[in-house]
Formats: C-alpha cells, structure tokens, sequence
C-alpha cells in the first residue's frame, strides 16, 4: 500500500483552521465538515478524569452519524465541571449554527491544558465566518490542533476509487491504551456505522494502542472516523486493510513527531505464547527509560534490552530461547551470554528508525509497538509546559 | 525514631573498599564482614534475566547464615552463561580465603552494566591483603558499591542497646518490585534468621518495593541483613519498626539521589479501597514523566495528577470525592473543578521535598511511594552510559 504524496480530503470533506486568539500564536481552532451526513465511530480516552468533549462526544455518537467535527487547542477543558460540559455542548452548537446544520451532527474535542475553563467567548468569536475558509487541504486542519507537535500531520491513501484520509495529533501524554491522542478519519467510501466501529477498534489496537511516548494517558484522547459514501462502496476486506495502513502509518508520525524525540522506536516482539505477552513485553521495551535515553545516545548499552523483557514479570519467558536483533542484525542469540560489535550497534542505534526484534521462541503471538527515544528536549518541554 | 548524626558499623562488624581496577577512578570493591557468623536474610530482584550474583546468592542465603559479603561495580555479571555462575562463586571463594571464612559464609553481589565478562583477576588481586584495611565507618564499605550515586549511602540508628546499620546504592534501572536495588543491613542485635526474613520482606514492602526511580528492574537487585547478635536480645517490634523507618530513610535517600535528580518526590494515598490500589495510584503518580518533570520544572501544570490519578484503569476511583495537597496545601477538592494559585503552586513544587498527598475519599487503604524529579541530567547520563 502507498501513501498519496500529498493529503488530499476525500470527496464532499472540507476543513479549515484559524487562531482565535486562544494561543498568542498559531492555529487553535479547526473545523472538518462533510457535505453530506456521514455514518461515524470513535473510541475515547479509558482515563477516569475525561475531558467534557470526552463526556459529550460520546453521547453524540451513539447515533453512529456525523456531519461536522470542531477542534479546539490549548485548553483541554479538562476538571472544569458542570460549567465544561455546557461549554462543550455550546461549541458543537455555535458549530452549528455556523454550518447550517443538525446541532447533534456536530462532535467537539479540546486538547492542551487541564483544569483551565475554555475560553467559549474566544471560540465563538473565531467561528464566525469559518466556513468561508473551507479547504480541501487536511493539512491546512490538522494546523488548528497542533499542541507541541512540530509540523500538521495529515496523511492519505485509496481504496478502490475512494480515499481515506488521517488527521491527527500527538506529541506528549501519549499510551492511550483502547483509544487514542486526537486522530480523525475521512473517508468518502460507503460503509455501515457498525461496520465502521468494528474496523476502526481493530485498527486502533493494532496501532494507537501500541503506541506509546511516555506511559501518560491523556484526558482527551479521541479517535473518530466518518464514512460520507459519496464515492459508493469499496471492497470491505480492502477498505479494512487500508485503515490499519493508515492508522498504522499515523502511529508512527506520532512516534517519530514525541516531545523531543529524534527518531522513530519500534519494538517487534514474536514468538510470544500469547498476544498479552507480546503486547506486554513489546510496550516494556518502548517504554523503557533506560532503551530510550540508549537509543537516543547511540550507545550500545544493549544488556538493557535483557532486562527490559525480563522485568515482565507476568509474561512466560524462556531466557534460553530468547532472541534479539537490533535492524535485522541479531545481537543476542538463545543463550545466556551475547557478543556483539560494539561499533556496529553505535551505528545500528544511529539510525532512524531504529527497530529492536524479540523472537521469544515460545508460541506463535506477535505484536508491534511505536515509540520514541526520551532527550533533553522531552524534559524541557515538559518543565515549563503551563508556563509557556 | 532518630539516625545516628555519623552511621557506624555494629558491634563486631567491619567493612572497606577500594579501587581494584575495574573503574578508572573511585572504589569498585567492597567487603563487608562480621566477627561471627550471623543470622542472616536477603530478597532478590524478580527480573527474569537475573545476574549471575543473584543465581548464586539465592542457593547461599538458603541456610541463613552469612559471615561476609563482596561487592564490585562497574560490571553487574549479567547475561554471562556458565562463566558468570563460576565467576560469582570464586569472589566468594577468593574473599572467604582472604577473611580466613568457611565459603558458603561469604555472598557476593555485583553492579553495573550488563552482559560483560567479570574481571576476575582484577577482583582476585584486589582481595589480596584487603582484610588489612578494615573499618568501623560503612561509608567506606559504601563507596565501593557506587555507581551513578553522587555520595557512598550510610546510615545507623539505635533500637535498646544494639545498633542497626543501612549501606546502600541506587540511582538509574530502579523500581525494585519486591526486592530492591544494593541494599546490606548488619545488626548486632540477636534475631533468629526466619524472623529476620519475615521482618525483612515487611520493611522492603513499605520502602524499596515502593521505590521507584525510572519504572525499569535492575537483573541485580538484592537486599541482604545480617545479625550477629553480639549485644543480644532486643525487643523485637522495636527492631521491626527501626528496620521499617532505617529502610524508609534509605529508600528516601536512593530516590533523592536518582540519576539527575534534584529533589525527592513522595507520593501518599490515603482512603483508598485496598493496599492494591492505594500502592497502584501512589506509583501511578511518582512513575508520571509528566509529573516528574513539572515537579522538575516547578510548573504548576497540576491537572496531571488527575490525569495519572485517572489512567489506574483497574482502580476503584470516584472522581468526586478526590481531594489532592501538595505539601499539605489542598489544590483539588471533592469536585470535578478546581482553583489555586499559581504562584503558590509554583513556589510548593520548588521545595524539597515534593509530598503529594491524594486522599480517595473510598477506603482505608494507604500508601506511599518514593521517587524522584525527572531532569535533563537523566537523558545525559544514561546517553552514554556504557561508553562513559
């Protein structure tokens, strides 16, 4: 499968961003619209402390339609009470009114600070006149949900004569675990919405739930996807593969993209006796300090990779069976003792990406898991992230 | 309960150190011993891929009798097959013929990095004529055992008429999960060796399994005491809660001196259903890089501890009756709303210090968790780790 060069939104799809004075600088509101209802899905963050679009998005889709998406960043509307949820409901509705549509075919989602109100007067000056703005480039929406990600992440691909298109966004308080960071997807192919909610929790466990950057699940993680059908139907089975590309795709631009990372992480684990085990071992490593200041360092440190796997406590792990290549070049080999080119692993952990493979030699399970590597600049963004 | 202004060796307990060649500079040898043979216990890391040291040390402390203990740095005897098993077993022969002790009296851990050979050699010459240089001041004994600590870790305490002394290392792969990083506790109070391994396993619960520096298990990890019983009997809950407060003061010691740590960051949860989820929550938090680093940063960004309250999936947490304090100042209360000041919040996380104080408002359950501020100085040191 091969990504479009450029993203394109799918047909009858329009979005737009602007700064509505929320941020000093940059876009902090976005608007994605379809020219017609569409079937829709989404899974939401499993954090205890939702955010108010959290509590509100998932009552609007129930209904598994949609027509219209806006997208608010930083402020969360996160612990901000009865007051947030109005807030919140008022958003989708000044939405709306803007688009000329069903108030309940509007979803809202907010990112950024949490325990700060959202500034409703800000949003709703910015959206008047939006939709005099509306573009046909996803990159031009993925601008107004940007927190600290370095560059709009949008992506595109086809399936048959349709096109489905990845928005999304990342960058910190990134393991979602059964849900995801902001992500939306478009696409103009006909599909069911019960349909569409069963391929995208396959999709997302395959990749933005084997995504982590830092262990921290956020408030606010969103993954919705709308299927306008105006392109007509698609081969299902293809349509369902291309979503996983994609998906998998936006994963790792949001790995390579992780507050202050350098390269892309990613942990293939085979073998195992069962899924739990290789999504479990194949996440201790992504989410290993120690691994992640290694890789960063290029320092062929990679005994730590040993303990990484053997900290999984609950996993079955055979230590005689259990082998490891860093890029395809295997470093440690069924045995308790390993050699290795210590030169050639500082070039191996210099690359990017940088994929580490842990055959267990057990059972048949595999996982994959993104991730990226932990620098200085992680740490100070993150000193001074309320601040700034 | 109050610590010795200087620590100092029990009765009939001596230790030294010195630099045998493994580090270019600094002591990378211990010995610790006792005049008699003691009574004797130890818990073990549970990392699968456990050094060599622990594979040994786990058949030693079977009989629970110790008379001595060596120790070096730099390189752990990890993930080295067969040599590695007859390497630990000579450090022990080798001091035991220095010491003039029958072997099986001597255990032996080893630190540092993972998967090289021991340099028996150097060790086997550095034991020559180091029964020479024994002292009474464990901080001499501590210093052998560094790695990234910054200081040699002591500390002693009374409990009647014995003394009861800790010497510890910690500082980067530390969360110890029922067993805990270098820890070697000598008593010369008189205590039966079962009762020294239950009492033992009861304080690591409270102080090094609630440790946690950077969320990854040393292979390494080992806690050993010994008690020679040369000044006798002592009440025995008085021992049992000295040993609980001597290991707590060390577990806050390892955690303030974590690798580029500036500060100690405690975590207590109270009223919470069960011991699970009261230690659950308290690692949740001292585990959070994003808390780490706003604690690092003095950035009053306080809406992660919701988020790393809320991301305990398994725990029983109703968000309306949550109530949070930093250093006994309430900033969240019994709402889903809340307000502080900034300022303040600023100045509470730049104290020293950092206790987080969550009360779910459920139970009767508590815990609490040590650890440390997540720094620039983390990222460089374990960057190059290995090549340093």
């Amino acid at each position: 499968m091969k990504l479009h060069v450029k993203p394109i939104m799918p047909n009858g799809f329009k979005c737009c961003s602007k700064n509505c004075g929320i941020k000093r600088k940059g876009h902090d509101l976005s608007v994605f619209v379809s020219e017609k209802a569409a079937n829709a899905a989404g899974v939401f963050t499993q954090n205890k402390f939702p955010g108010a679009p959290v509590v509100v998005g998932r009552e609007i889709i129930k209904k598994g339609v949609l027509q219209a998406i806006v997208v608010n960043s930083k402020i969360s509307n996160v612990a901000t009470g009865e007051k947030g949820i109005m807030d919140a409901w008022k958003m989708g509705e000044l939405t709306a009114i803007e688009l000329k549509l069903p108030v309940e075919s509007v979803i809202m989602s907010s990112t950024g600070i949490i325990g700060k109100e959202l500034p409703i007067d800000l949003i709703e000056a910015g959206l008047k006149g939006i939709s005099g703005n509306l573009t046909d480039n996803p990159e031009i929406g993925a601008e107004g949900i940007m927190t600290t990600d370095t560059y709009p992440k949008a992506l595109s691909l086809s399936v048959g004569d349709a096109t489905v298109t990845v928005v999304g966004k990342g960058s910190g308080m990134i393991e979602p675990n059964m849900a995801t960071m902001l992500v939306y997807i478009f696409t103009d192919a006909k599909i069911e919405s019960q349909k569409l909610d069963l391929m995208l929790r396959n999709s997302v466990d395959k990749s933005f739930n084997m995504l982590s950057i830092d262990t921290d699940t956020s408030t606010s993680d969103t993954c919705l996807i709308m299927a306008n059908g105006i392109t007509g139907s698609v081969d299902e089975n293809d349509f369902s593969k291309a979503l996983d590309f994609a998906c998998i795709e936006m994963a790792k631009m949001l790995a390579r993209d992780g507050e202050g990372a350098t390269k892309l992480l990613q942990t293939e684990v085979t073998s195992a006796k069962n899924d739990k085990d290789a999504k479990y071992i194949a996440k201790s490593v992504i989410n290993s300090p120690l691994i992640k200041t290694m890789v960063y360092g290029g320092d062929p440190n990679i005994g730590r990779l040993l303990m990484a796997i053997g900290k999984c406590f609950s996993c079955t792990i055979d230590t005689e069976r259990v082998n490891i290549s860093i890029n395809g070049r295997n470093i440690y080999k069924n045995s308790k003792k390993y050699n290795f080119d210590e030169r050639e692993v500082r070039e191996l952990l210099r690359s990017d990406p940088v994929v580490i493979s842990i055959d267990l030699g057990i059972g048949e399970a595999r996982a994959v898991a993104y991730g990226c590597d932990l620098t200085e600049g992680y740490v100070h963004e993150n000193a001074a992230y309320y601040s700034s």
